[in-house]
């Protein structure tokens, strides 16, 4: 999985393939060197894959500065080779190649000298196509059973560099079933899209197999809505217009650019919860009982991604309306929303869906360096290591990332350093299968991380693009991440810093532009929503306002490969470098600072703006049903100057070094912060997330709403429910945690 | 309320009461003496009430010893003033007397010089009788409507020293009705007494007016058990077989003793849950928003104590068939379990009951001694003030001593003295309609609760006896317990230490006898029950090998005035002294010691020893039934190998003193070790405490289930349910919690 982007503007990845096209020749050339060096360095390669993988670093100043080494020793080469060789195979959860995976992290990163690593498994509930009986989207004859079309389950090789191997598209967790209907389009399949047929076009769309694309929101988001409208199933595929959009037509997709070709399959889990589905709220552990519950949970429709080829196929023919103009994709066809076929009643659609569940061994490695100070205060740096196909991008590069963190680490204990802080390195298993990984570590060691995990950072892809780093963040990291970014040299050389790029590319904004919506996208989920733990993620990415795209084009196909980021995600591998210089640099300031870098006035700040937003949309509504916000905003207002009395104090603070006890207290204090945001009895009205300010909407589990409590019932009201006494004690939760978020900025219990 | 006694044994208020009779001669020259000296020093008292309040202290020894000083300044005369002082009124919440003394409470703490003090209001919903109109049982003849008997909801003024005025009798939250019917004698009202009319005798006993005697379990699971068995209403009465157990058949009832008299009436609440009955879970803020749930949660069929004098009107003339002999009471009339009456199909009883349900303002008062060295680590001393009549020995006994604590470190304070760890003394409101004055500020500081609160210690009631100390406790404060036991001279000659007297009176064990079921009696409930913070209660008591009674027989009678305190509890306060000497040296231990002196093998042993006992009484069923406890008993064992290793390794840590972030992180791991036994997620069926190991059993608010949500599963379970689900499902969560608890006692993550 990868979260959806925000609406963080621009990017240049056009650029880059103007320029690609425009050096075509110089690619020659390089291509010839590159071949070279191969050859050249073969015995070097061999010995790095067996040994330490690192060039010898250069003899330690005398004073080493840590920062100043992480920055020197980000090495392109260390992230080139592990990139390449973490995408050799397909490794998806379950798999050989998921588990070889795991295993060569687990010896690299211990021979990177961590002090310790340790394979976390749990038994989990994963879905998989059948292998011998594909699925497939079939357009028949109904009465003489002819068939007309069959879509492909598989992607063929468009370029030598491809391993041969290609796994079954489907998506995860739908479950298997042979529907047959007229089709219907429905645009991205979002509530409004469907709202649009039943209302605006008195269509009925019931028992019909929907056909939707991608982006926009989440397709599991796709597939529930398509429950909630009665659909028999739903085909999902990506639109050329999303995922093809080169401004100069003759550029040629994939693999002549980054564009998916019309062969692309984009894969995906469906699944709307997170974690083991079996096991919602505990770990899967060996010895759990569990009632099963996963049917409560999953998708009850079959579904299928298909290309945009065949899709073309159902969509060429739709009878019906035709599709508003902001509905139509950019294949050579009219779109007409169906249901069923122009001048041919006799031809149907029918999905044939074999996936299976199986409950397989997942393994997250987690790596370990002890604190000096602090062991028991803990600074995660993770991205899971499973992947739908090679997965280059998503998760591979972030991976080559971590262990060139891990590595530079492991050589700093060696010259002597060590942070004050615990570091774990966290590779999380069946990401993409819902955060399962991740969130079954986190149930299982859920008092500890409540109690001392101090900030989580999360980086699943190193460089989608050349534009600038997109963040979305908790507020409270915001000034850490900004101070990080002003110690890296920009990867480019107009600017002097990563923080003078990302500043010049935030559209003319005072401080370079971040989110604070974290949504459910990623393995930050359960740390942020279930636990309250400080966390931020943070990549490369092109121009989204010259690409308005939900992800990058190749995302979940088999074409995101070592080929396609090599040569149109990041060339030079300068940004992956510039992040992981930062990724690393942001986690050494956290677990080496004596006083933890956050600045507890962003958070109180973000606050405001959430409510503002809240009142501006809604101020009126909530007057003419009696709802009654002073309390909610004073004390919004008392967290606010909560948080100016706790930094002028500590603006006062001489000598925190000598204080250990007021030291700590300030530390947990910032640190238990956003622990004050989370509900302690049962969850909220319509919100998975027990973060009472930040949660997934549940239109879109990519974004976040702020105030999800009382976002979620004021939906409900707006569709007519009289929901205004469960708003009213949604306004008393939010009011009540925020003032136990006052709290614990002093220690001083009769304040 | 308070709670009810455990069965540890033995006491001598009898004998107390024979040295009484016998020196009845040195008694007259002792009143005598009393009055006399209350003449002399009637100035002195007067400056006491306005000034000080305090003996003027010694000049202090050139280095101070807080212990020996706390031991060598707790005073008699203190105390005794306070409890005459703080029982010159009815102190019922939400009364003129009880705003008196809060109001007295925060200014004497006040004077005493504590750094803060602040007082918690909350609105929250009371129960009362009304004045005018006062409930009342009656006999009458159905026909002719002549009322042949009332009960009186007064008690008579039996002696000069008491007060004129006397609150009517009810039991709160008890709902207004008039029922009528025939009465039913069912003993204590306990399941299996029902059981035995329904089952045994075969009886048609719905609709009937229930008359049970107080005594071993809570009261408000009589009215619940009577609501389940379809009682129109209950009748609640203490026979003297329970409250009045003199040996010597000339002793006389109160005041000649404190045995309750034919015309004392037994108060208390029967409301089943702690809290503000309008916001469970939430606290009681002016600005929160609740569906009113109190319905749900409240009795719902009419109920009233009454005098054993006129329970005798009820019970004597009852038909069918015989008591019992073990419901035999003693009074003198032949027991029979009606229901209706002999002789006379024209009798009936009729009940009136007037409560009313009143939003009212309760206040805690709570006083901080800022810690020195870890501010924001508090260890709290805590008792309720409301009462129902005057309550000398409960609470106000308490209080006397709490005020001392706070007196004592005041004058510590003076002296440059000051504790590592901050000390919160709490003087909780409406804790006798349920604990609701302590529940709702856990409520309100559920957040830094759960963070910084090392120990919450009770003391309800100084000394109801002289025999030895009653202590229950988490086994956490095991350790903490005996060593402050030996700290504190004994209050008898014959031993030197508290800790040898306890020891002396705990039937040839080789500890001190104390309890790991601390119940729902008191306010430590939430504490322990729903954040997991280690908690003990304590007080002298009797010998109940001697006298078996489930608490003390003036116990919420207008009799438990500073009379039958200072004549029958502790004559000589001397037995209060040590408790109040016990108190403020432990808390003072808890608050300096830099390493908390808490013992974490106490728990695992505690923990094995829960295990063996269900194993003992359910291994076979289990077996039948498939319940695999293989992965429980290896919790245990990880938990006391976890227990073990902690403790070595702390034997083995030099100069601790000088690591303080080693130090801490010790700390912080003890004190979080039973917060691992806490539910993150909804509640276990069956139970009301989120606490995996403790909760109050539903069949006896009193008393602890250990494993609760094991145990209250298999009663479901025996009566026949098939939740063999529901108990594999307790099982794992009882096993994934010890887990937890494994993890808290090791920085290492990877363990």
């Amino acid at each position: 999985m990868m979260r959806g982007f925000d609406s963080i503007e621009s990017m240049n990845a056009d650029e880059l393939l103007v320029k690609r096209k425009r050096g075509s020749k110089r690619f020659v050339v390089g291509a010839a060197v590159i071949g070279a060096l191969f050859f050249l360095v073969g015995i070097l390669i061999g010995f790095f894959s067996h040994e330490t993988e690192q060039p010898i670093p250069a003899p330690p100043p005398k004073k080493l500065d840590p920062a100043q080494f992480i920055i020197e020793n980000v090495d392109v080469n260390f992230l080139k080779n592990k990139l390449k060789n973490f995408t050799s195979q397909v490794r998806t959860s379950g798999n050989e190649g998921n588990n070889e995976l795991a295993d060569k992290l687990k010896s690299m990163w211990s021979d990177s000298g961590v002090d310790k690593i340790h394979t976390f498994s749990y038994n989990v509930l994963l879905s998989f196509a059948n292998l011998t009986e594909p699925n497939k989207v079939e357009i028949l004859n109904k009465t003489s059973g002819t068939i007309l079309f069959t879509s492909s389950a598989f992607e063929p090789k468009l370029q030598s560099d491809e391993r041969n191997s290609s796994t079954l598209s489907y998506n995860a967790y739908c479950p298997s079933g042979i529907v047959s209907g007229d089709a219907v389009y429905v645009n991205y399949g979002r509530v409004e899209d469907l709202e649009y047929l039943v209302k605006n076009l008195s269509l009925n769309i019931t028992g019909q197999i929907f056909i939707a694309r991608y982006g926009k929101i989440f397709a599991g988001n796709k597939v529930l809505n398509a429950e909630n409208y009665n659909a028999s199933g739903i085909i999902l595929y990506s639109d050329p217009a999303d995922v093809n959009q080169a401004k100069n037509k003759s550029v040629k997709p994939y693999p002549d650019s980054w564009w998916l070709p019309s062969t692309g399959i984009t894969r995906g889990t469906v699944y709307m919860g997170t974690g083991d589905p079996m096991t919602p709220g505990y770990p899967s552990t060996d010895y759990g009982f569990y009632k099963n519950r996963s049917k409560d949970i999953l998708p009850r429709i079959p579904c299928q991604p298909i290309s945009y080829g065949d899709a073309m196929h159902i969509l060429g023919n739709l009878s019906g309306h035709a599709a508003p103009t902001s509905w139509k994709g950019t294949l050579p066809i009219d779109y007409k929303v169906g249901p069923g076929y122009e001048n041919n009643t006799e031809l149907e659609l029918k999905m044939t869906v074999n996936n299976y569940l199986e409950t397989k061994q997942v393994q997250n490695v987690i790596g370990v360096i002890q604190g000096r100070e602090e062991p028991d205060r803990y600074v995660l740096l993770g991205n899971h290591h499973d992947s739908w196909m090679y997965g280059a991008a998503d998760p591979q590069s972030g991976n080559a990332a971590l262990s060139q963190a891990v590595n530079i680490f492991g050589q700093l204990l060696k010259k002597g350093y060590r942070p004050r802080r615990t570091l774990v390195f966290c590779s999380w298993d069946a990401e993409e299968f819902g955060l399962i990984g991740s969130t079954e570590w986190i149930e299982s060691n859920l008092k500890i991380v409540g109690a001392r995990v101090v900030a989580y950072l999360n980086v699943e892809t190193a460089a989608l693009g050349t534009f600038t780093m997109q963040v979305a963040t908790s507020p409270l990291l915001q000034d850490a991440l900004y101070a990080a970014a002003k110690q890296i040299p920009s990867p480019e050389k107009e600017f002097k810093t990563l923080y003078d790029l990302w500043l010049a590319k935030s559209d003319k904004n005072l401080e370079p532009r971040l989110s604070y919506s974290l949504g459910g996208g990623s393995s930050y989920a359960a740390f942020y929503q279930q636990v309250g733990v400080s966390c931020a993620d943070f990549h490369f990415t092109f121009n989204e306002e010259t690409y308005p795209m939900s992800n990058y084009p190749l995302h979940h196909s088999s074409y995101d490969n070592y080929f396609s980021y090599e040569h149109y995600h990041d060339p030079e591998f300068k940004y992956a470098k510039a992040i992981t210089q930062f990724w690393t640099t942001l986690a050494n300031n956290i677990a080496n600072a004596q006083l933890l870098p956050f600045n507890v006035s962003r958070f109180s700040s973000a606050l405001k703006n959430f409510l503002t937003d809240l009142m501006s949309k809604y101020e009126e509504l909530w007057k003419k049903n009696q709802v009654n916000l002073d309390a909610l905003l004073s004390a919004v207002n008392n967290f606010t100057k909560a948080t100016e009395e706790f930094e002028s104090q500590l603006a006062a603070e001489k000598d925190l070094d000598k204080q250990p006890y007021k030291l700590r207290m300030y530390n947990d204090q910032i640190m238990q912060l956003e622990r004050a945001f989370i509900y302690t009895g049962s969850l909220p009205a319509g919100s998975s997330s027990r973060n009472i300010i930040f949660g997934p909407s549940h239109l879109n589990f990519y974004k976040d709403s702020f105030f999800p409590g009382i976002v979620e019932t004021m939906y409900t009201i707006e569709k007519g429910e009289d929901e205004w006494n469960q708003l009213k004690q949604q306004v008393f939760l939010a009011t009540f945690y925020i003032q136990s978020a006052v709290q614990t900025l002093t220690w001083d219990l009769t304040l």
